[in-house]
């Protein structure tokens, strides 16, 4: 029995974690679901986006599921990153079937380092204009490379690529390449390897097929995983892990969409990879890999998809047909 | 006559520069070239990889060609943009005949602001690892968005768009945003719009034709401009420009590519468009149209190109070629 906390959110964020809940329900797992609150419609109502009982709520979960938030959703997810300690932010990118992609055989995964950076929060006006401050600690960049390198050795891929500007941030981003190699050292059978983060973002285009597991600091890595789905066809697609220590929350990389919600339309296959994620989190790997064929299997038909992906049916329309393969599996 | 300064500079730098000036002789137009040093090979020599010399000549100078440098790139370059405040950076995203494009219908244009942001040299090292300043200025933020909406209008563009992280960074990219929508109220017939980063990374994959002239902080560009060369096939073919109000500095956006150095295979085109981008500058409009359909006939015919167009010609054939069909323009 896992102890999962769910945070539908706004928008289509409410839709497509239905859409989810309803296929788990064909999983041989038994899980004990704690709701909770967050989001813009929760802070008109009560003018807060993200009270202190959801963050407790989700620490003392095994595991959160999280829909969309709105306007909302940077104060949101970053605090819940932070106060968390959801150091890690795992986003694959992998090309699915049934998808506008630009390329069919990409499958790589973007580690981002989930804290500090240019997230840190330090921000102030001047005279001038502002300053904001972008944080780069030894310990941070090191936890971070031991979870990609960790990551790459646990799924047997070969080669991990840190991502960086020390050209230019010689001291931020020589402290985080000194810190990647350094730890890299310990894993002596992986590949290593490091770009600049604009070369990078143009061989993503050129050359994609080169990435195995990349590493990079927070902002980076945030620019970096939405052009990784762009190559695959879109946010529809893409699910996200954040991972500390203690939990992990499992988001879409889309937003709450405030123009398609209410419709049921959503495409919800983003929000059922991340749950594919937390299964994986959760080490149930076989339990994970059915849900992900299921889902696959059904985006390879293209019958009973929604519209984004060029069919017809509605959220839950899609959500029943993966659920039927699952349970056929 | 206009007064040039040249550095050819490291590398293949020194290459497609002589290609580039084997051209423009056949324009009508008279050059004063003064030649200048920069770079890796000057620095090996003299200890310093931007001589106050440089700096003087290009100061003296109507407008500056860069060939490229090495490891010393980001001081020299970045220096340069800094002192003779060069604070436009220009790189059109166009989809030329005969190469490798995701997309062949593109042709929008990026402007950079080009001495601030992360760019500001402003890093220390802590005890816990290193902190660097973001800074963005009105004053910056404003003439970087009004040369937007300039070059939009002056060139028969619609729209500028905007592209910042300022759910993230509220402060300093509020600061930009705002600048940008001020300045935008002096231009009524033009379309304004914003986009964060992250989405504008992924819109460049799934709807890249809805730009026209972008506007961003200085990594933000550096990052699309790859990005978006990546778009069109790759370095090769991109051009840029480093404006000031008394100068510009016009360079390919590759590098010095120290492997390929020295063997005269190296694709001049990127180089061949910034000077193309030089007589924009220097407001010799027919002669650039000129030079850019020679160069656009050749890349058409495919015939005479390097090796990765898909040739075998050498890059002095290929400027040769160039210069042939320029002379029956
Ligand atoms: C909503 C926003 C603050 C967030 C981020 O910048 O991290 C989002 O873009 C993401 O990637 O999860
Ligand atoms: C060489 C480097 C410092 C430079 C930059 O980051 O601006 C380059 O990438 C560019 O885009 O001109």
């Amino acid at each position: 029995m896992y102890k999962i906390s769910v945070i539908p959110g706004d928008g289509i964020g409410k839709e497509v974690m239905e859409a989810t809940l309803h296929v788990m329900e064909a999983l041989n797992l038994e899980f004990d679901y704690v709701y909770a609150d967050a989001g813009d419609e929760y802070e008109e109502i009560s003018g807060i986006a993200l009270p202190p009982e959801t963050i407790d709520i989700v620490r003392n979960s095994q595991a959160c599921l999280f829909g969309a938030a709105g306007e909302s959703a940077a104060d949101v997810i970053v605090k819940m990153r932070q106060e968390l300690d959801l150091y890690v932010n795992l986003r694959p990118v992998k090309s699915y079937p049934g998808t506008k992609s630009v390329f069919d055989d990409l499958d790589f995964v973007i580690v981002r380092e989930n804290t500090e950076g240019m997230y840190i929060g330090l921000e102030e006006y001047t005279e001038e204009g502002a300053v904001a401050k972008r944080v780069i600690t030894r310990r941070a960049s090191e936890r971070i490379s031991r979870f990609a390198f960790d990551y790459a050795k646990k799924t047997g891929r070969k080669k991990v690529t840190a991502v960086h500007k020390a050209n230019v941030l010689k001291k931020t981003d020589g402290v985080f390449k000194d810190s990647f190699y350094k730890v890299g050292e310990e894993y002596p059978d992986l590949e290593k390897e490091d770009f600049y983060v604009d070369a990078t973002a143009m061989y993503f285009l050129t050359k994609p097929q080169i990435f195995d597991v990349l590493v990079t600091t927070n902002l980076f890595g945030d620019i970096l995983s939405d052009e990784g789905a762009g190559l695959v066809g879109g946010l529809g697609l893409i699910p996200s892990a954040n991972i500390g220590d203690k939990q992990g929350l499992f988001e879409p990389v889309h937003g709450s969409a405030p123009r398609h919600a209410g419709k049921g339309t959503a495409n919800p296959a983003a929000m059922m990879l991340s749950a594919v994620l937390m299964l994986d989190y959760l080490e149930e790997h076989d339990e994970a890999r059915k849900m992900e064929k299921a889902l696959i299997d059904v985006l390879a038909e293209g019958k009973v998809v929604t519209g984004d992906l060029g069919g017809t049916a509605s959220t839950m329309e899609m959500a029943a047909e993966v659920r039927k393969k699952l349970e056929s599996l």
